[in-house]
């Protein structure tokens, strides 16, 4: 089942259950049914960046999927890998295993576990430097409180949200839920600078609770700013002073740019950029 | 990877992308994201029931998620496998194919194709004969006009509702919708005798639409029974006098209690039952 050609480029390492593979069942429920839950995670000088937040999500995310995983073994295998690794992504996923067909969750589930290492991500450093466009996405997310916030691998709105643009001008791409609400970006999260003080999306409905949102919003309470999370509608992103996005592998780009509404980028993005670089460098 | 225990029991065969294969590349974006579509057809005498049925629907499926497959190497590997297996149950799985690690769409994507065939599943036939009882689910399903209908592969919301029992009392469980709506069960769908004519759920918010509702609607509808697809409320549901569930496995199962409501099994379901198994058997 191996390819070179993809095996250089993507890929350096591949655990599978602890072992090296580069392939899984294909009776595996990630498969069949996106039964599982995944983390990207940003390996900076051997270590990996919010850990400690990436776990806290992973744990949320299994216990909403009722799933069990020995997550002693996935630290350890974590930081092992990450030393070797020195400097890249780690992406972990676990599933519910293999099960028969049909939905029922097999008794006893073994999970699947998947530790995928790759090489560093090079975005383009005008992105933090001087901002980016976001592309306005029509794929709306559902309102679907139960799977809201978790990593888990029902992503076809992201994919199709994510295949509506390629022109490079468009870094990331803005995303509304089917009530018009804003919620996220296609692979990070919303801060905006409204009325002086920072608002992000709640998402309690739809959307992926980032760990570099919960580690800023952690950050900006701890020194004293005001972080409000609540439901954000388009006239509030319109008229906020200041607009990011974030996530764990790029950090914090200022968002410049949307159709006709245009942000400067000012101190207090600086301020949010210099605390992801605290962590991702 | 392969599993002896599990080989026997569950897949008889399986063919990835034309050649016997038990396992998948860890890059599959269907892994990753659930990026695809599948089919469960059941081979009765060594032919698909209702084949041209499962093709409309995975076109439109992959037509939905914007992915190509030559189709025509699909219709000769379903049959040739159908021919072979006689008996029993081919799941079809057409995903994306491998990709880097992020949610844009590889240019040029190769689908990946998994063909597996499993012996044929044996439903209590009290299930057809004597009617079955909903557990009535309190997962709903999030309104997404833009996935309804297609079979694609993220599946965690059936999941989640089958999850919910476990007591065989319950034959398939009723599931609504996040605005309260009637709209189908967990691995099949629902047609209500309402005021003399049958009434079976819109599917354009979310759902399955499954093919043998469709051919069940086609069949009625030359017979000169009159169909009505639409929204249901519950009150519809306890108000009709015979109530079935149907999919392409099992055929007909009536539907005879729900909670504190019930139903008794009128000639209009056994009629619709004759039509299933004329595919089917």
């Amino acid at each position: 089942m191996a390819d070179s050609r993809l095996d250089n480029s993507a890929a350096s390492q591949c655990l599978v259950d602890g072992k090296p593979a580069d392939t899984l069942s294909v009776l595996d429920r990630g498969l069949s049914y996106g039964d599982g839950v995944f983390e990207t995670m940003r390996v900076a000088k051997g270590r990996i960046a919010l850990l400690d937040y990436h776990l806290v999500r992973l744990r949320r995310g299994l216990g909403v999927l009722r799933m069990s995983a020995d997550l002693a073994d996935v630290v350890a295998e974590l930081g092992a890998v990450a030393e070797q690794l020195q400097n890249g992504v780690i992406k972990l996923t676990l599933t519910r295993g293999r099960g028969q067909r049909g939905y029922a969750i097999p008794y006893p589930a073994r999970a699947t576990r998947i530790c995928q290492s790759f090489a560093p991500v090079s975005y383009p450093p005008e992105n933090a430097r001087e901002g980016i466009s976001l592309y306005p996405c029509e794929t709306r997310l559902a309102v679907q409180p139960l799977l809201a916030g978790i990593k888990h691998l029902n992503r076809l709105e992201q994919v199709l949200a994510r295949s509506e643009w390629s022109e490079p001008t468009y870094a990331e791409g803005l995303v509304r839920d089917t009530q018009g609400n804003v919620v996220e970006c296609t692979v990070s999260n919303l801060f905006l600078l409204h009325e002086d003080h920072w608002v992000t999306p709640d998402l309690q409905y739809c959307g992926v609770q980032g760990v570099m949102r919960d580690y800023l919003i952690d950050q900006m309470q701890s020194s004293g700013q005001r972080v409000e999370v609540r439901r954000v509608g388009v006239a509030t992103l319109r008229e906020s002073t200041e607009v990011f996005c974030c996530n764990s592998l790029f950090g914090v780009w200022p968002v410049t740019a949307l159709g006709d509404a245009s942000w400067s980028i000012g101190p207090r993005t600086r301020q949010a950029q210099a605390l992801a670089e605290q962590v991702i460098m």
